[in-house]
């Protein structure tokens, strides 16, 4: 059992690791620390944590782990603040959804005590916000990526693994580079794809007319263009390069079909969508059943 | 009361139009055709339909209403069949998601009888197909869409819209062409999209790592790349100009956007995130609440 554990950031994110901890009695003391009173004030009447801190030195006293659940921007800031009191027993992680600008930052604050930041990033989430949307079931049969450092000692790496597994959570570990292009890929491009969409739409003179018929598949295409703007812009910026790889590769593929169907080449537009269904539904045959809720509704 | 329907298919959108008719009791007799004896001896077991007919000329006589529900690319074929057996007082309609080609095909098999023809797109559907999946709440507070001909009478397009709203649908009227149009935006468009999308990371050459941490987001994103890819090459041939349009403005804006990320410039990429963002939560806020089901769901 860890004796203390400090959360920057008690959101959803940062307040499900609390409570899924506190459930599992993995922990004796969870420490709050954030950047707004009111957030804190109710995580602490949720039960979610134990104890406010305002002072980051009194928090990292003798601190086991501290998990960085705070926007990915703040992240060198918060480790700056943090590099004076940092003991040498303490590992940090965060939950930031990319690694290698984060892994930069880490070092420019920390700088020889880099080996105590273990980056991580849960794959999982819900649409709603704050201390009031955590829940301890939040990780359940979710992944959580570690992106180790070469300066991390295995003790390290285990006792963040330790944390997460006693979330219910599965562990995978990728290089930070690994991660931030697969992501790019799989979560980045889409979010971006998402949002082009929905304000080409918006932007034309007959939107209204548009949205009136936007239907079921509309709305589930376009569900991650409700995500929040300010961490979309940050991603963007942080996963630049990844993110324009993947971008043109994905702008390559439309033109070869906008190529195919200004041909009427219904042949080479059926292989593609073909390859695409089977492809999707290999995926969906290989994901874990924890991680998968029934999809029923369908538009054209 | 209506006395004899017949319904060509009879599939998850056939059949749940018999089954909405029998339930409300608007009906008295549905007769079933199709190409497929076995979907239409489980339909009639089912009770979806009253009667199977192998005999064009016998299922028309005396009609009131005739419904197409058989793949879009047949309805030339199935009108070309009905029109000699075509009774003045019977109306057909279709199902199909396109309406250019639909009536254009129409005019060709139905000659001068084209004012018996009022087209017609209902804006629901399940994953499921066939007799098992049909339902009779499927039109439940669900749109459909009628584009009526300038050949058709007010009494011709009543006795469509009556029917449909005995299936609890609401009901609207567009310009075949303006359908089209509408479609290729909030509906063609997507799916292509998502196909491209399942199909670009299913060609490369780490794709199984990618499709690893490929989580909810996508899920969601790509749910309809799960679609039958006949029925979308038809869709995409017989819309083709509409969706080049589409097509075409989209690229325009992926690349607008590319500019901004390798710009780095994000206060452009975030007022564009943001727009979207507030653009589909007026949707939201807009579109009936029977349509819409809680997604609560997300990843980053």
């Amino acid at each position: 059992m860890l004796k203390k554990i400090v959360i920057f950031g008690v959101g959803l994110i940062g307040g499900s690791f609390a409570r899924a901890l506190h459930k599992a009695g993995a922990v004796e003391q969870i420490v709050g620390v954030g950047r707004t009173a009111a957030s804190l004030a109710r995580a602490k009447e949720l039960g979610i944590i134990d104890v406010i801190s305002t002072s980051v030195e009194e928090a990292l006293r003798d601190a086991d782990l501290v998990l960085l659940a705070a926007p990915v921007a703040q992240t060198e800031a918060i480790l700056a603040a943090i590099q004076p009191y940092l003991q040498a027993q303490t590992v940090i992680t965060d939950a930031g959804s990319i690694k290698g600008e984060v892994v930069a930052a880490a070092r420019r604050a920390l700088g020889d005590k880099i080996g105590q930041f273990v980056p991580g990033h849960p794959i999982a989430g819900l649409e709603a916000n704050g201390p009031d949307a955590a829940i301890d079931s939040l990780y359940t049969g979710k992944k959580v990526v570690l992106t180790p450092l070469p300066e991390n000692s295995t003790a390290q790496i285990a006792l963040v693994s330790a944390a997460w597994e006693q979330c219910g959570a599965i562990i995978h570990q990728l290089t930070p580079e690994d991660h931030d292009a697969v992501f790019a890929a799989v979560s980045h491009l889409p979010h971006l794809l998402a949002y082009a969409l929905v304000d080409d739409i918006a932007a034309k003179p007959h939107a209204d007319l548009l949205f009136q018929y936007a239907a079921s598949g509309f709305r589930d295409f376009t569900r991650i263009a409700g995500s929040s703007p300010e961490m979309w812009r940050d991603i963007s910026l942080s996963n630049q390069a990844a993110i324009l790889t993947e971008l043109d590769a994905y702008i390559a593929q439309l033109t070869r079909f906008r190529g195919q169907l200004a041909a009427g080449d219904g042949a080479a537009m059926q292989a593609m969508f073909a390859n695409a269904q089977r492809a999707r539904q290999n995926w969906l045959s290989n994901i874990e059943t924890a991680e998968m809720q029934p999809k029923q509704d369908r538009d054209q």
